[in-house]
């Protein structure tokens, strides 16, 4: 009788006497319910909603939390990322802050190529060490789901090792880790500037044997001048297609080269960035669904001046997701706090759309709106509670953390 | 015998095994000590350099501690705070994304009228309980000394209970606490639209009655079209003058009204955000001392688009502190951290310059050059202990605190 009351217990919790931001889709705003509760049962919601509308045999034998008025919003989301990598870059921000061009950092051995040499410099436990804090410091802030990029590898060996350190993060926390395959994120130097072999070796032999070991959730890449162009680009989706992973796309950071339309043409889940991505773009992401995921940090950092265009996404019904883009090259960011802000105050966005965009945007970037993202029945139970009278308050602060309490899969 | 030891043991501590930014004065960059040790006692520092130079006597009985290579920076200084206030204006914010004018705003109760009514709606230890939560987050990143503004109380007794406020606060936490009062910072409601009639009021009354009761420290002032004219700040001096009390100012932070000359003709510590200061301005703060106090978090959040004159400052040796400017109005921001980031990348100071900004030269802001802002014998053991590789790594991150130990007066 114990043991089965202490199942019981274990099994169902309650959130009650909270203010509540579903965030479901088709409410209103941020979908509030005031004087809310939300009931779990094993790790997955089974209401949320008016705590007068609850079923009285969710609260039976229940552990009970009474939440004395604060708000709750579904966990964070951080849906890209390049947290797994080793080394910082501290060395090149200083160099170019004392006026040393681009040209100078790359021959004292910056620029991308530093963090691969590190990344493939550092054993699997080492980058799993170094990565820890960087997720510690997203955890902290109520994120409960975390996309990592592998693409400091850039050959099978060492593209396995960032993938298997970024499943690891998720065994040594409490937190969801969705891993994405970045083989084509820029040219190794064995490449010998051949980005046409390059991109054969990623789409005929590491994406491919990635995908057999079922180490990564979806494939990006890269889609750049000084990447790869939009013809190689989908060489690597169609072998994504052919293993059956989802693709996504850094798309038109730099310059238009309809990044945006390509995405779309593939289903892509996001294309990111997209400061110079234009109406067509737009338009071809509307209609398939693709999520425009828009990353301040990296147009903060590197002081790029034209904006994603915010208003033709809203104009053509484009879903927004935020994130940090956590590198340590052009966004070495790890506060998505900090990061709705400045998509609120570099770009615009509204309140309604910051929230949106780390929760149930951010979970629909990463194809998985079923499991995650609102607080609705059938999803898993990652809920933030916070100490806010109203929810702009977690968009209106710079570097202040008002989270009360994490909860991940109910516990 | 025991108990002597353990006074000895209590008063002299040793940190070893530690590399230092020193931060000294004419030392080349950060004043780098590697290898090096700092011993202090009874709270001050009797020993800063090279851990082989150090006398011996210092190390027997010390209770020392093994920094096992990590770097050593003076406490952080944050120069310039308003962190004393009441509620939030989190929903302006919200308003003003949504598309609100500022007269809507305004209408809606909105802008610094409504911190003025919270404030006075507050009792002295709501505000206590309010101003903590801001103050942890400065401490949690190494801040060991703040300055507290007055100047939402606008009235003799709200301005009093603001500055017995920020006073409490240095008693509930092992932090050094600055008190300025900034009677002339806005119009009350009352004052009906008066401006002489509230500076004589300020200038006259509220201003002696502070100093009387040795509730402030320095005197500040708000010199804009619309807060008061340079002739009006000049009275509000005169009296500073008078009560003895040191003097700042809010100075050429939307337009040019030669505020940075107003300051330096009355000596003062600082002048502030100077924005649209020109070269009369530097030249004038250059030769007597006034330091130039950089706060770029205001400068982000209203997005100004026009840049202190770090060149000029550069070039006619105005020492530059860095500031975070928490106020709930235009810079909602409790991370120094962030804020080097911000000096760094939006106004291109340089790492040594932002490591400066947030020590001595803000140390020198506050008049406290003698007692704190350096690791150098005579000076407080303020310390802050950080798990970083290079000193650059507190610039370059974002949303990241490294710190592992801070020390207020040697504990
Ligand atoms: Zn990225
Ligand atoms: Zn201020």
């Amino acid at each position: 009788m114990a043991a089965e009351s202490k199942s019981r217990v274990g099994g169902l919790r309650l959130w009650r006497n909270a203010r509540l931001a579903t965030m479901a889709e088709g409410a209103a705003g941020l979908g509030v319910v005031e004087h809310g509760a939300i009931a779990a049962r094993d790790g997955r919601i089974v209401y949320a909603g008016p705590e007068s509308g609850m079923p009285a045999a969710l609260a039976q034998g229940a552990d009970t939390i009474d939440c004395e008025g604060r708000w709750i919003t579904p966990g964070l989301i951080d849906c890209h990322t390049h947290l797994v990598h080793a080394g910082n870059r501290a060395n090149e921000f200083e160099m170019r802050l004392a006026g040393a061009t681009y040209e100078e950092v790359a021959r004292a051995g910056g620029g991308i190529v530093s963090s691969v040499k590190s990344l493939r410099a550092a054993s699997e436990g080492d980058l799993v060490a170094q990565s820890l804090p960087r997720l510690d410091a997203l955890i902290a802030e109520g994120v409960t789901t975390v996309e990592v990029k592998s693409g400091y590898g850039l050959d099978l060996e060492n593209e396995k090792k960032s993938l298997r350190a970024a499943r690891q993060l998720g065994e040594q926390r409490p937190v969801t880790i969705r891993t994405t395959f970045l083989g084509a994120h820029a040219l190794p130097p064995e490449a010998m500037g051949d980005k046409d072999a390059f991109i054969d070796l990623v789409a005929k032999e590491i994406l491919p044997a990635v995908a057999a070991e079922r180490l990564a959730d979806a494939v990006d890449g890269f889609c750049e001048g000084i990447a790869f162009s939009p013809e190689q680009m989908a060489r690597v989706f169609d072998a994504a297609k052919v293993a059956g992973l989802p693709v996504k796309l850094h798309a038109d950071q730099l310059s238009n080269l309809h990044g945006a339309e390509l995405a779309a043409h593939y289903g892509a889940l996001s294309a990111d960035h997209l400061e110079y991505t234009d109406e067509a773009g737009a338009v071809a992401m509307a209609k398939v669904g693709t999520v425009a995921t828009i990353l301040p940090g990296a147009y903060y950092y590197i002081r790029e001046t034209k904006k994603p265009p915010i208003g033709l996404f809203r104009q053509h019904g484009v879903r927004m997701a935020v994130a940090t883009d956590n590198n340590p090259g052009t966004s070495p960011l790890t506060s998505l706090l900090l990061t709705m802000n400045m998509a609120a105050t570099l770009f615009g966005l509204t309140v309604d759309e910051c929230l949106a965009g780390v929760t149930r945007e951010a979970a629909r970037a990463l194809g998985l709106l079923g499991q995650t993202g609102t607080l609705e029945a059938g999803k898993s139970a990652d809920l933030a509670i916070w100490n806010i009278e109203r929810p702009a308050e977690l968009v209106y602060r710079m570097g202040f953390n008002p989270l009360h309490a994490r909860i991940w899969r109910g516990q």
